[in-house]
Protein backbone atom coordinates (compact mmCIF):
# COMPACT_ATOMS: atom_id res chain seq x y z
CA UNK A 1 0.00 0.00 0.00
CA UNK A 2 1.28 3.36 -0.93
CA UNK A 3 2.30 5.52 2.48
CA UNK A 4 -0.09 8.09 2.12
CA UNK A 5 -2.95 5.90 1.28
CA UNK A 6 -1.88 4.22 4.28
CA UNK A 7 -1.85 7.45 6.32
CA UNK A 8 -5.42 7.76 5.32
CA UNK A 9 -6.70 4.56 6.07
CA UNK A 10 -5.03 4.87 9.15
CA UNK A 11 -7.00 8.50 9.76
CA UNK A 12 -10.24 7.40 9.08
CA UNK A 13 -10.33 4.48 10.83
CA UNK A 14 -9.14 6.51 14.09
CA UNK A 15 -11.64 9.35 13.58
CA UNK A 16 -14.67 6.42 12.75
CA UNK A 17 -13.72 5.02 17.07
CA UNK A 18 -13.54 8.57 17.91
CA UNK A 19 -16.80 8.90 16.27
CA UNK A 20 -18.18 5.85 17.44
CA UNK A 21 -16.99 5.97 21.26
CA UNK A 22 -15.62 9.57 22.11
CA UNK A 23 -11.49 10.38 21.97
CA UNK A 24 -11.02 8.76 25.37
CA UNK A 25 -11.55 5.49 24.23
CA UNK A 26 -9.06 5.29 21.21
CA UNK A 27 -5.79 3.85 21.23
CA UNK A 28 -3.33 2.08 18.40
CA UNK A 29 -4.41 -1.46 18.95
CA UNK A 30 -7.99 -0.43 18.07
CA UNK A 31 -6.98 1.71 15.40
CA UNK A 32 -4.92 -1.41 14.12
CA UNK A 33 -7.55 -3.69 14.45
CA UNK A 34 -9.69 -1.38 12.57
CA UNK A 35 -7.87 -0.32 9.56
CA UNK A 36 -5.91 -3.82 9.29
CA UNK A 37 -2.49 -2.54 9.82
CA UNK A 38 0.47 -3.41 11.84
CA UNK A 39 0.89 -0.95 15.19
CA UNK A 40 4.78 0.11 13.01
CA UNK A 41 2.90 1.67 10.41
CA UNK A 42 0.89 3.60 12.69
CA UNK A 43 3.88 4.98 14.57
CA UNK A 44 5.64 5.28 11.19
CA UNK A 45 2.48 7.45 9.78
CA UNK A 46 1.99 9.51 12.36
CA UNK A 47 4.72 10.97 14.92
CA UNK A 48 2.74 10.44 18.07
CA UNK A 49 -0.41 9.48 19.49
CA UNK A 50 -0.70 13.25 20.43
CA UNK A 51 -0.33 14.34 16.57
CA UNK A 52 -2.95 12.11 15.56
CA UNK A 53 -5.82 13.69 18.10
CA UNK A 54 -4.87 16.87 17.04
CA UNK A 55 -5.46 15.58 13.27
CA UNK A 56 -8.79 14.46 13.96
CA UNK A 57 -9.82 17.46 15.51
CA UNK A 58 -8.79 19.32 13.01
CA UNK A 59 -10.36 17.50 10.58
CA UNK A 60 -13.56 17.89 12.77
CA UNK A 61 -13.27 21.36 13.15
CA UNK A 62 -12.96 22.08 8.91
CA UNK A 63 -16.62 20.18 9.03
CA UNK A 64 -18.01 21.94 11.27
CA UNK A 65 -16.77 25.15 9.68
CA UNK A 66 -17.98 23.97 6.29
CA UNK A 67 -21.44 23.40 8.01
CA UNK A 68 -21.69 27.08 9.21
CA UNK A 69 -19.71 28.78 5.94
CA UNK A 70 -22.76 27.09 3.84
CA UNK A 71 -25.79 28.44 6.28
CA UNK A 72 -24.09 31.97 5.37
CA UNK A 73 -23.55 31.16 1.95
CA UNK A 74 -27.61 29.94 1.27
CA UNK A 75 -28.42 32.67 3.53
CA UNK A 76 -26.81 35.43 1.68
CA UNK A 77 -27.61 34.03 -1.52
CA UNK A 78 -31.56 34.65 -0.24
CA UNK A 79 -30.70 38.11 0.71
CA UNK A 80 -31.49 37.06 4.31
CA UNK A 81 -31.17 39.70 6.99
CA UNK A 82 -28.80 39.13 9.55
CA UNK A 83 -30.54 38.54 12.81
CA UNK A 84 -32.01 35.65 10.19
CA UNK A 85 -28.39 34.20 9.48
CA UNK A 86 -27.31 34.08 12.88
CA UNK A 87 -30.32 32.27 13.84
CA UNK A 88 -29.49 29.81 11.21
CA UNK A 89 -26.04 29.37 12.10
CA UNK A 90 -26.77 29.11 15.77
CA UNK A 91 -29.54 25.95 14.92
CA UNK A 92 -26.65 24.74 12.52
CA UNK A 93 -23.88 25.03 15.52
CA UNK A 94 -26.28 22.90 17.50
CA UNK A 95 -27.33 20.02 14.72
CA UNK A 96 -23.58 19.37 14.56
CA UNK A 97 -22.61 18.23 18.00
CA UNK A 98 -26.15 16.84 18.08
CA UNK A 99 -25.45 14.71 14.86
CA UNK A 100 -21.84 14.19 15.98
CA UNK A 101 -21.71 14.00 19.62
CA UNK A 102 -18.76 11.98 20.00
CA UNK A 103 -16.34 14.30 17.49
CA UNK A 104 -18.04 17.22 18.85
CA UNK A 105 -17.02 16.57 22.37
CA UNK A 106 -13.35 15.48 20.75
CA UNK A 107 -12.80 19.19 20.20
CA UNK A 108 -14.55 20.99 22.23
CA UNK A 109 -14.13 19.06 25.57
CA UNK A 110 -10.60 18.12 25.63
CA UNK A 111 -8.04 19.64 27.92
CA UNK A 112 -4.58 20.32 26.41
CA UNK A 113 -1.83 19.17 28.47
CA UNK A 114 0.56 20.34 26.43
CA UNK A 115 1.13 23.34 24.23
CA UNK A 116 -1.19 23.04 21.51
CA UNK A 117 0.84 23.76 18.17
CA UNK A 118 0.88 26.82 15.80
CA UNK A 119 -0.82 24.98 12.78
CA UNK A 120 -3.89 23.88 14.80
CA UNK A 121 -3.87 27.17 16.44
CA UNK A 122 -4.09 28.34 12.76
CA UNK A 123 -6.40 26.14 11.58
CA UNK A 124 -8.79 27.07 14.46
CA UNK A 125 -8.50 31.10 13.78
CA UNK A 126 -8.27 30.66 10.14
CA UNK A 127 -12.00 28.64 10.09
CA UNK A 128 -14.11 30.83 12.24
CA UNK A 129 -12.07 34.26 11.07
CA UNK A 130 -13.28 33.13 7.21
CA UNK A 131 -16.89 33.23 9.05
CA UNK A 132 -16.92 36.46 10.14
CA UNK A 133 -15.33 38.00 7.21
CA UNK A 134 -17.96 36.61 5.51
CA UNK A 135 -20.78 37.98 7.25
CA UNK A 136 -18.59 41.58 7.85
CA UNK A 137 -18.32 41.95 3.36
CA UNK A 138 -22.33 40.63 2.79
CA UNK A 139 -23.55 43.46 5.58
CA UNK A 140 -20.77 45.59 5.37
CA UNK A 141 -19.40 45.97 8.81
CA UNK A 142 -16.27 46.83 10.47
CA UNK A 143 -14.62 42.86 10.59
CA UNK A 144 -13.49 43.80 14.49
CA UNK A 145 -17.66 44.38 15.41
CA UNK A 146 -18.06 41.18 13.64
CA UNK A 147 -15.53 38.94 15.56
CA UNK A 148 -16.98 40.46 18.65
CA UNK A 149 -20.20 39.51 17.90
CA UNK A 150 -19.48 35.99 16.70
CA UNK A 151 -17.42 35.62 20.09
CA UNK A 152 -20.37 36.11 21.98
CA UNK A 153 -22.57 34.37 19.97
CA UNK A 154 -20.70 30.88 19.64
CA UNK A 155 -20.43 31.06 23.51
CA UNK A 156 -23.56 31.52 24.44
CA UNK A 157 -24.59 28.63 21.84
CA UNK A 158 -21.72 26.58 22.65
CA UNK A 159 -23.48 26.65 26.03
CA UNK A 160 -26.86 25.04 24.81
CA UNK A 161 -24.82 22.60 22.85
CA UNK A 162 -22.71 21.37 25.81
CA UNK A 163 -25.48 21.02 28.52
CA UNK A 164 -27.82 19.51 25.51
CA UNK A 165 -25.03 16.74 24.10
CA UNK A 166 -23.85 15.46 28.05
CA UNK A 167 -27.44 15.29 28.90
CA UNK A 168 -27.80 17.88 31.76
CA UNK A 169 -30.66 19.14 30.41
CA UNK A 170 -33.29 16.06 31.01
CA UNK A 171 -32.52 16.41 34.47
CA UNK A 172 -33.63 19.98 35.08
CA UNK A 173 -36.63 19.21 32.05
CA UNK A 174 -38.95 22.29 33.95
CA UNK A 175 -35.73 24.71 33.01
CA UNK A 176 -36.09 24.02 28.98
CA UNK A 177 -39.97 23.68 28.12
CA UNK A 178 -41.99 23.97 25.24
CA UNK A 179 -39.82 25.28 22.40
CA UNK A 180 -36.49 25.91 24.22
CA UNK A 181 -34.35 25.43 21.29
CA UNK A 182 -36.23 28.27 19.68
CA UNK A 183 -36.54 30.10 22.64
CA UNK A 184 -32.76 30.02 23.66
CA UNK A 185 -31.52 30.83 20.08
CA UNK A 186 -34.27 33.74 20.83
CA UNK A 187 -32.46 35.46 23.64
CA UNK A 188 -29.77 35.21 22.65
CA UNK A 189 -30.35 37.05 19.33
CA UNK A 190 -31.75 39.50 21.74
CA UNK A 191 -28.39 40.05 23.14
CA UNK A 192 -26.48 40.23 20.32
CA UNK A 193 -28.74 42.77 18.58
CA UNK A 194 -28.89 45.32 21.26
CA UNK A 195 -27.94 47.85 18.92
CA UNK A 196 -31.69 47.11 17.61
CA UNK A 197 -33.49 47.59 20.98
CA UNK A 198 -33.47 50.65 23.35
CA UNK A 199 -33.36 49.91 27.11
CA UNK A 200 -36.64 51.70 28.28
CA UNK A 201 -35.80 51.67 32.43
CA UNK B 1 -11.32 2.28 61.66
CA UNK B 2 -15.22 2.97 62.29
CA UNK B 3 -17.04 2.33 58.69
CA UNK B 4 -18.56 5.89 57.91
CA UNK B 5 -14.81 7.44 58.96
CA UNK B 6 -13.39 5.15 56.23
CA UNK B 7 -15.43 5.72 53.56
CA UNK B 8 -15.55 9.76 54.29
CA UNK B 9 -11.89 9.11 53.83
CA UNK B 10 -11.98 7.16 50.75
CA UNK B 11 -14.79 9.78 49.68
CA UNK B 12 -12.67 12.90 50.49
CA UNK B 13 -8.99 10.94 48.68
CA UNK B 14 -11.06 10.25 45.39
CA UNK B 15 -12.79 13.81 45.20
CA UNK B 16 -8.87 14.90 45.68
CA UNK B 17 -7.57 13.10 42.83
CA UNK B 18 -10.35 13.87 40.44
CA UNK B 19 -9.69 17.77 41.22
CA UNK B 20 -6.38 17.50 40.49
CA UNK B 21 -6.16 15.07 37.41
CA UNK B 22 -9.69 14.98 36.39
CA UNK B 23 -12.53 11.96 36.78
CA UNK B 24 -10.91 10.21 33.67
CA UNK B 25 -8.02 9.66 35.89
CA UNK B 26 -9.51 8.41 38.78
CA UNK B 27 -9.26 5.06 39.31
CA UNK B 28 -9.42 2.71 42.84
CA UNK B 29 -5.20 1.84 43.01
CA UNK B 30 -4.89 5.69 43.73
CA UNK B 31 -7.43 5.81 45.67
CA UNK B 32 -6.16 3.09 47.78
CA UNK B 33 -3.03 4.49 47.96
CA UNK B 34 -3.84 8.07 48.60
CA UNK B 35 -6.43 7.08 51.60
CA UNK B 36 -4.14 4.27 52.77
CA UNK B 37 -7.38 1.46 52.45
CA UNK B 38 -7.71 -1.61 50.56
CA UNK B 39 -8.61 -2.29 47.30
CA UNK B 40 -11.48 -4.81 49.53
CA UNK B 41 -12.70 -1.62 51.68
CA UNK B 42 -12.83 0.48 49.09
CA UNK B 43 -15.22 -2.13 47.02
CA UNK B 44 -17.02 -2.66 50.81
CA UNK B 45 -17.70 1.33 51.27
CA UNK B 46 -19.22 1.68 47.76
CA UNK B 47 -21.45 -0.24 45.65
CA UNK B 48 -19.34 -0.26 42.35
CA UNK B 49 -17.13 2.71 40.97
CA UNK B 50 -19.85 4.54 39.00
CA UNK B 51 -21.89 5.12 42.31
CA UNK B 52 -18.90 6.60 43.63
CA UNK B 53 -18.27 8.69 40.59
CA UNK B 54 -21.92 9.99 40.86
CA UNK B 55 -21.18 10.76 44.95
CA UNK B 56 -18.09 12.87 43.84
CA UNK B 57 -20.39 14.62 41.26
CA UNK B 58 -22.80 15.16 43.74
CA UNK B 59 -20.78 16.53 46.26
CA UNK B 60 -19.43 19.01 43.57
CA UNK B 61 -22.80 19.84 42.60
CA UNK B 62 -23.67 20.76 46.23
CA UNK B 63 -20.29 22.63 46.49
CA UNK B 64 -21.52 25.18 43.25
CA UNK B 65 -25.28 25.67 44.96
CA UNK B 66 -23.74 26.86 47.89
CA UNK B 67 -21.52 29.03 46.46
CA UNK B 68 -24.42 30.55 44.29
CA UNK B 69 -26.80 30.36 47.36
CA UNK B 70 -24.63 32.35 48.76
CA UNK B 71 -24.53 35.29 46.04
CA UNK B 72 -28.55 35.56 45.87
CA UNK B 73 -28.38 35.67 49.69
CA UNK B 74 -25.99 38.53 49.86
CA UNK B 75 -27.65 40.21 46.74
CA UNK B 76 -30.85 40.08 48.50
CA UNK B 77 -29.65 41.57 51.55
CA UNK B 78 -27.70 44.16 50.11
CA UNK B 79 -31.47 45.03 48.24
CA UNK B 80 -29.85 44.51 44.78
CA UNK B 81 -31.89 44.84 41.71
CA UNK B 82 -32.50 41.31 40.17
CA UNK B 83 -30.48 42.19 36.90
CA UNK B 84 -27.19 42.99 39.68
CA UNK B 85 -28.19 39.56 41.08
CA UNK B 86 -27.87 37.89 38.26
CA UNK B 87 -24.66 39.51 37.41
CA UNK B 88 -22.81 37.99 39.83
CA UNK B 89 -24.59 34.70 39.76
CA UNK B 90 -23.02 34.80 36.49
CA UNK B 91 -19.65 35.89 37.88
CA UNK B 92 -20.05 33.48 40.62
CA UNK B 93 -20.28 30.08 38.22
CA UNK B 94 -17.43 31.17 36.00
CA UNK B 95 -15.47 31.36 39.40
CA UNK B 96 -16.48 28.33 40.38
CA UNK B 97 -15.04 27.09 37.28
CA UNK B 98 -12.15 28.47 36.98
CA UNK B 99 -11.06 27.86 40.46
CA UNK B 100 -12.26 24.17 40.26
CA UNK B 101 -11.39 23.33 37.17
CA UNK B 102 -11.53 19.47 36.83
CA UNK B 103 -14.19 19.52 39.21
CA UNK B 104 -16.15 21.26 36.75
CA UNK B 105 -15.60 19.08 34.16
CA UNK B 106 -16.00 16.52 35.96
CA UNK B 107 -19.56 16.93 36.94
CA UNK B 108 -20.82 19.20 33.24
CA UNK B 109 -18.75 16.82 30.61
CA UNK B 110 -19.39 13.60 31.79
CA UNK B 111 -21.25 12.01 28.98
CA UNK B 112 -23.60 9.54 30.93
CA UNK B 113 -23.15 5.65 29.64
CA UNK B 114 -25.98 4.45 32.23
CA UNK B 115 -29.40 5.84 32.87
CA UNK B 116 -28.74 8.56 35.72
CA UNK B 117 -30.39 7.25 39.20
CA UNK B 118 -33.15 9.16 40.39
CA UNK B 119 -31.75 10.16 43.68
CA UNK B 120 -29.04 12.06 41.84
CA UNK B 121 -31.65 13.71 38.98
CA UNK B 122 -33.74 14.66 42.56
CA UNK B 123 -29.94 16.43 43.95
CA UNK B 124 -29.34 18.14 40.93
CA UNK B 125 -33.18 19.21 40.39
CA UNK B 126 -33.33 20.07 44.35
CA UNK B 127 -30.33 22.40 44.13
CA UNK B 128 -31.12 24.23 40.86
CA UNK B 129 -34.69 24.55 41.65
CA UNK B 130 -33.82 26.36 45.28
CA UNK B 131 -32.21 28.89 43.60
CA UNK B 132 -35.10 29.92 41.25
CA UNK B 133 -37.45 30.18 44.37
CA UNK B 134 -35.47 32.47 46.52
CA UNK B 135 -35.54 34.16 43.17
CA UNK B 136 -38.93 34.08 42.78
CA UNK B 137 -39.59 35.00 46.47
CA UNK B 138 -37.22 38.04 46.62
CA UNK B 139 -38.92 39.70 44.03
CA UNK B 140 -42.25 38.11 44.07
CA UNK B 141 -42.38 36.85 40.03
CA UNK B 142 -44.41 33.65 39.46
CA UNK B 143 -41.95 30.13 39.65
CA UNK B 144 -42.25 29.25 36.32
CA UNK B 145 -41.07 32.27 34.94
CA UNK B 146 -38.03 32.29 37.01
CA UNK B 147 -37.33 28.94 35.66
CA UNK B 148 -37.46 30.00 32.43
CA UNK B 149 -34.82 33.15 33.27
CA UNK B 150 -32.67 30.91 35.33
CA UNK B 151 -32.50 28.06 32.35
CA UNK B 152 -31.24 30.28 29.69
CA UNK B 153 -28.99 32.59 31.79
CA UNK B 154 -27.01 29.30 32.89
CA UNK B 155 -27.21 27.86 29.51
CA UNK B 156 -25.57 31.05 28.27
CA UNK B 157 -23.05 31.36 31.09
CA UNK B 158 -22.14 27.74 30.86
CA UNK B 159 -20.84 28.42 27.32
CA UNK B 160 -18.50 30.99 28.59
CA UNK B 161 -17.32 28.30 31.28
CA UNK B 162 -16.82 24.93 28.67
CA UNK B 163 -14.47 27.95 25.89
CA UNK B 164 -12.72 29.34 29.08
CA UNK B 165 -12.33 25.95 30.93
CA UNK B 166 -11.06 24.14 27.90
CA UNK B 167 -8.65 26.55 26.91
CA UNK B 168 -9.92 27.12 23.86
CA UNK B 169 -10.23 30.91 23.69
CA UNK B 170 -6.71 32.16 23.44
CA UNK B 171 -6.61 30.60 20.31
CA UNK B 172 -9.04 32.25 18.94
CA UNK B 173 -8.18 35.64 21.36
CA UNK B 174 -8.88 38.41 19.08
CA UNK B 175 -12.87 37.25 18.93
CA UNK B 176 -12.12 37.97 23.11
CA UNK B 177 -10.77 41.73 23.42
CA UNK B 178 -10.94 44.29 26.47
CA UNK B 179 -13.40 42.90 29.67
CA UNK B 180 -14.28 40.34 27.39
CA UNK B 181 -16.34 38.65 30.36
CA UNK B 182 -17.70 41.72 31.73
CA UNK B 183 -18.84 42.57 28.02
CA UNK B 184 -20.31 38.83 27.30
CA UNK B 185 -22.10 38.47 31.28
CA UNK B 186 -24.03 42.56 30.03
CA UNK B 187 -24.81 40.39 26.23
CA UNK B 188 -26.45 37.97 28.34
CA UNK B 189 -28.27 40.12 30.57
CA UNK B 190 -29.24 41.99 27.88
CA UNK B 191 -30.92 38.81 26.25
CA UNK B 192 -32.62 37.54 29.77
CA UNK B 193 -34.19 40.90 30.58
CA UNK B 194 -35.34 41.62 27.30
CA UNK B 195 -38.60 42.71 29.24
CA UNK B 196 -37.25 45.69 30.00
CA UNK B 197 -36.36 46.83 26.29
CA UNK B 198 -38.37 47.43 23.50
CA UNK B 199 -37.51 47.08 19.71
CA UNK B 200 -36.67 49.81 17.65
CA UNK B 201 -36.73 48.47 13.92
Amino acid sequence: MKKEKMKQRIFDSAKQIVKREGMSQLNVRKIAKLSDCSLGSIYNAFDNFSELQLHINADILSDLFLALSKVIENGTLAKKPMREIFKDLGFAYIEFGQKNTMLWKSVFEHFPQKEIPKWYKKRAQEGIYAICAKIADFFDLPEKEVKHMVGFYWTSIHGMSGILLNKKMEMVAELFKEDYLELYVEYCLNGLFKRETVSVT
